[in-house]
């Protein structure tokens, strides 16, 4: 076994890894989209700047989940550890 | 041993770790479910726009959840790490 | 050992660790039963829109765990990294 195959094997293991990243953003997104469907529904008037601030929020929250999603992109496309 | 079995194999173990991903998109989205049905419960004549809410943010929560699946198809149909 | 074993030793593995997704639909879709009992049991009139908005809540919330058990599956029965 030659060192690059291990290395190519441990950036397999890592992008992998780095996608756990996602578990925050599904539970923070999650948290805003009730909390936007509760105030929804005591004020259906306010619906559009409501909606407004959670996809604001949701998209700050989305932010790790891109950074794990750029990361494994890397280790498998453009791996800087591969010679 | 050849690399390339190995890289295989860490493949199949990443494309699994890549999936751990859907944790958070689970407990969002079922805290949105549960939020938007106590919203239902107590403004029943708004339930469309509650319910359009509730799954413009679960839409939302579900994005890092899909990274996760494609980082995991990666590794498996089109693996780049595979020579 | 030959390449091909170690393979389908990750691939179980692998498998395994897809299945792992499942605890957040278990957490998620739990609390949103919990909330629409909780919902029914003060507008027992309005039970039907409150299931109708749960069961759609966590239909969706089942998804990612639903993802985790293709990419298993697919180690399992179809996969692509064995030669």
């Amino acid at each position: 076994m030659d060192g690059q195959s291990l290395i190519a094997a441990a950036s397999a293991v890592g992008a992998g890894l780095a996608m756990i990243a996602g578990i925050g953003a599904g539970i923070g997104q999650g948290y805003a989209a009730g909390k936007g469907a509760e105030a929804v529904g005591k004020q259906p008037e306010a619906q559009g700047v409501i909606t407004r601030t959670m996809l604001l929020g949701a998209a700050v929250a989305e932010t790790t989940g891109i950074y794990g999603l750029v990361i494994a992109l890397i280790l498998l496309f453009a791996n800087p550890l591969l010679g």
